[in-house]
């Protein structure tokens, strides 16, 4: 019963069979050996165009150099105020820009609307310097709040932003379950609807670490390969984060560890809907169920093993707060996850 | 005959074999784990007190975040001027510390010596604020030149450090060399000879990618938590990194590789000295052999598929410079070398 | 009719002299000379303890220095949503301290409360590093919106503050008319309330360009030097900075300043207070006014050559906003303002 | 008998008689008053081009912010050894640009050469990524050694840099005395001879603090103001440094200036040439004196009260250090030095 983090699953053995024939070979550091190459051909196969592809270590090394390469001095990053970049970060995207400033948006579900965002950039106009300089929009896909962007949601903030001459970055940690979650094309909630850089997560999804910045227009990545090895996100041995994606990439198994995932999510959330104990937050569109649940069902459940984390409900707006007796918990589902683990839990929600 | 790099090696079977245990598991994130905290017991065994373990990405990332953690504004750090940090690591030190500069200094097979540091401390008086302010000293351990720093050096260079207020890094990216070169304890190399903290290196000996920051005083590593995450290098999955690091020192694996490696630099440098088309740069101490080699032999050798680097001869001093028809050339080995690679290529050299 | 801001005035003639006088000597540069000794006597005797004095060029240098000298690496810095440092300083603070987050919290006429501020410590516990490290509470007085913080407000803001291990800093761009405003010893507004570091500023009560960083423990002053001077800040004819102090505080000249702008507001405020066309949105307790008025009222003002801005009515809470057929707007008087020009500006108020 | 440092004179009554005039009056703050524009207009007559001026209360604030408009991520900036921005700037360039990296260069009398600035490019190819990328090519007119750069050497210089793709700045601290020196246009010895950005420096010549950012292609001007007001360097009454300039250039006061106190150093240099005590380390081209001095000699002229710095002389070649009994001295004049001091300060030199 472990719906703590999905980062906190093992790893496909599929990927780790391909860490295991690399670790027999000897091949070019630094990126340069023919299986870095062949990862980077996979992801202009997924994506369906030429695209620049940065392997690092981390979600959030993906996140502030792909903010980094889009940087403006002073510059405005508008986001949902929910959103990673903001609040788990430990400030790795300020840093990164040289001290670019977080604008955080409300919006439902985590999501941020072109409305708000509309509403955002008009208060920050160029000719007032004081205020630092717009740079660029970021969005979560899958959001915070377990939601999903639909192309066309992407679309309309892809075209606010572009109006403004700003650049779109997605935080695609969970990228696949949302790819899954839809089943349209990775460019359909992608480039073809306006995202110029996308932070790419395998790690949430099956690999050991395995990350990748990708930029849709390569001649805007000109200063990437300095931003990455001057965080010190150039791996030596970095074969073995391709071999990670090339396995991941193999037979659509990323897509195949997500849709697990998912189902399992989809299986909590029902049995939540008909619990008396529990009523969603949100629907559940990937792999997060976020859920205002009885404190006294969730007690007895931790007891019995069930790994969970209870959820800040100051995220939420001021009309959508826990009632009495219950609170706002967070359960996240993996490509491990197994059904018996799932209703063995819902057991407790009777 | 793969004398490129030791990070062109693959990795060791004992280190698969743990990652592939660890990936059927499940266990927190964010290095909250018990894996976690027993490889950082196995560093306090291995150095024989109490010391606090930071995992990461990268050497470059190591040494970086070491530097930052003991940073101060306007900082200046003094090193050789070969040093990896100067010349190879794209200003990630500079980056990480808001600017510090690095002071090159000369000194003999790429060590600094006490007598150049305290020179050059004596340029920068503190009185002089437009100089910027010493903060620290760093060196590597083996050095650029495939030198090894004995202890007695080292605590004289450390003993200018501390007497001049400053703290004592050392870049260890191949330390296990080091310790197998002079069969010492790491606590002799590190802190008994006054090393306050350490980036140590696996990934160059049959790891996949294990680094990790060594604070000797872990009172001093109240901020590096912070510093880590602010630079993407917390990894979700950290027990991936703890475990290559169990299996690293489980029996003295680290050593028995590190050997390994040094024994056929050993050899080969043997076999090069007994060649009428070579000479030695410099005692091969650990497993990096530099060499004037005729650029005739070293040609036909490459035909033959040796991997090697010519090295840039103005990193050594004017009076020991490359003669006619010869060249300076890096030779490395690794964990993976075999005997019968360094025969084969000094089949070349005759 | 000039309420445009207290910086829009000349300078006071006392200082042009002190300058004039300054310009017909040689002395020492970079602030080694006697005039800077005597000027930073000065700060000590009008705060009645040693500190340690530093002269900058801006009010936001002073404000981002102050900040980066009580910086934590991911800090974050707790101060009022309508803060200047957040809003008007183009990410100096984010800048000056490597990428420190600002938390903006609400509070009555853009002061912080007591309460308000260890609601928002609580939501960063030191545990959690993802979230970053509180480094630094921040207030302004007067405040953006033209409050005064009485000694005992400011004590208890202090108390919150350090008992969380935080340093306090004041933003003291119109200190001086807070001074003036209470009648009360600099010192009972600053170190004996418990400020660490205050941003004293001069510019906008009469000098050409003169702040200065105190620090009221001048042991914690050390890197402030370096830290200046990377930040381009050290003057290097700073004896034209001091010299403007020593004119500002002999025979009280600054509260003299301070007290004539005060009165000038006070009298717009009486004013507008009897008008049928506008209704104070905060006491006038400074220099500054902001009061909902009937644009109408101020679009003949305008025409008339009244200057003054407009105010975004957003950083103000939802039950406080302007009514139909009037706007926020913000008065600033000066220690130049004149009654006529109060008086003439009130008669198009009827 | 003041020839410690042009930073040491007052300043020209013509300057504070601007100032008074301006302190009289009011006008919109930060830049956006009539004299800041005419202000920038005169840089435009002057330089008989349109370009784009920013006004910095440094001259550190000015190299540090035209490097970091310049930067790039991990970026390498070519300079010589002794220049300013490397050696007396507390690390200011690197703060700025966020981690850049000064490479210093050799040649004579702190001039870089064409040919040395080729080779140095040639150590940093593109493709090393791990080196860093460079940027920027700084020169300082005029140089730490008291020389002039003529047009031609500027256009040399310019054009290996342009041919790398690489802008030249210029550090013009002391421009005034250059271009009185050579009676040249001051366009000819910047924008057409390929300098891009400028440092134009007021201060030591006569001015109160007054400096200043010049672009010649405002076109790449786009970040400046973001960049200034983040370092805090929008001077809020910016009219005040419009103000210097605007005396400094009104009937070439500014060229003046620099013509008396390099006639003053013509002086000096003459008078020395004729002693026994003293000869020249480099001709005298501005208003710096180097020279090698009996001790003896220096010492009498100072309990006279002569002021003056002796100089490191590790900054000289290693064939070109101070011979037994005499050292290395810095002697500078200004547009306030007499004409007395300079005859009665040689009288010690017999």
């Amino acid at each position: 019963m472990n719906f703590a983090s999905d980062n906190w699953a093992g790893a496909s053995e599929r990927i780790i069979d391909a860490l295991a024939a690399e670790a027999r070979r000897a091949a070019p550091a630094y990126g340069r050996d023919p299986l870095s190459e062949a990862a980077a051909a996979d992801f202009g196969r997924v994506f369906e165009r030429e695209v620049a592809v940065f392997f690092v270590a981390t979600g959030t090394a993906a996140n502030a150099l792909s903010l980094a390469a889009l940087a403006r001095p002073a510059g405005l990053i508008f986001c949902h105020r929910a959103a990673h970049i903001i609040t788990d970060e430990c400030s790795a995207p300020e840093f990164a820009t040289g001290g670019a400033k977080l604008v955080g948006m409300e919006g439902p579900q985590a999501k941020i609307t072109p409305a708000e965002l509309a509403v955002a950039l008009g208060r920050f106009p160029a000719s007032a310097v004081r205020h630092g300089q717009p740079a660029a929009v970021s969005i979560s896909q899958t959001t915070e709040f377990g939601g999903v962007y639909r192309s066309e949601e992407i679309a309309a903030i892809g075209k606010v932003a572009h109006d403004a001459g700003l650049p779109l970055h997605m935080d695609g940690a969970r990228f696949a379950n949302a790819v899954a979650a839809l089943g349209v094309a990775p460019a359909d909630l992608t480039w073809r609807a306006g995202v110029d850089v996308l932070s790419f997560g395998a790690t949430k999804n099956g690999a050991v670490a395995a990350e990748a910045i990708v930029f849709f227009d390569p001649g805007k990545a000109a200063n990437m390969p300095f931003l990455r090895q001057r965080m010190g996100h150039l791996l030596s041995k970095g074969r073995f984060v391709a071999a990670q994606f090339r396995a991941f990439f193999a037979d659509d198994l990323w897509l195949g560890l997500a849709s697990r995932a998912n189902a399992m999510a989809a299986r909590l959330a029902a049995g939540l809907e008909k619990s008396p104990s529990a009523r969603l937050a949100f629907p559940a569109e990937a792999n997060e169920v976020f859920a205002f649940i009885a404190t006294e069902a969730m007690e007895s459940a931790r007891k019995a093993g069930a790994l969970f984390y209870e959820w800040p409900p100051d995220t939420l707006p001021a009309d959508q707060q826990p009632r009495s007796g219950e609170a706002l918990y967070r359960l996240v589902t993996s490509c491990r996850t197994e059904a018996v683990e799932v209703d063995r839990f819902l057991a407790f929600m009777r």
